[in-house]
């Protein structure tokens, strides 16, 4: 079993496409640092971190999902932006679910669309 | 003094937005494994990870900034793709240059614009 990274990002703030990849990186990192000692990051690693970016659109989206990957016992980060460009501070950008095997991440995000 | 990461992407390929967020992703997460034991990486996660994603247009011009900045003695990740999707396997997508002081990186990167 393959383990991966999902990366939610929210389509609906009209951020541009560097503002989008700043967002995901910022989970990317923060799911590593969460599970530095983890077994699923040393397999992910290995396996040359597959991630897969997927979009919500709205808040309540993007919260539910992670809400309901966490309440499933998956590792998930909430990036809320600085505000500094684009977003207001505080604002719920994306979220990164896992490390985690593949069918763990796909039974909670496999109804959402590629962004 | 800042501590910054930039995230260079090749615009040239013709990455959709999902596939650039996960290739910069990519980069950032490798940045951070290379560096967890600096003091740079330290400063910059205290910081809240201030990230700028530039562009470049050609693979030559993504080494070139690539290879300026390591001679520079700074931190970098160069990105080649898997090729599961979008480009072919070990294309080269992009780079991380940092975490470094914002001034030794805006040396290098400074004539770069936003992705």
């Amino acid at each position: 079993m393959q383990t991966k990274v999902v990366l939610v990002v929210r389509a609906d703030l009209g951020m541009g496409r560097g503002k989008i990849a700043a967002q995901a990186a910022h989970a990317a990192v923060a799911a590593t640092l969460a599970n530095l000692n983890s077994q699923n990051l040393r397999a992910w690693l290995e396996d040359g971190q597959p991630k897969v970016v997927l979009r919500a659109d709205s808040q309540d989206q993007l919260l539910a999902i992670a809400e309901e990957a966490a309440a499933a016992g998956l590792p998930v980060q909430v990036i809320r932006d600085a505000g500094r460009t684009q977003v207001e501070a505080g604002t719920s950008t994306c979220c990164a679910i896992g490390p985690a095997p593949e069918d763990t991440v796909d039974a909670i995000t496999g109804e959402l669309t590629l962004l």
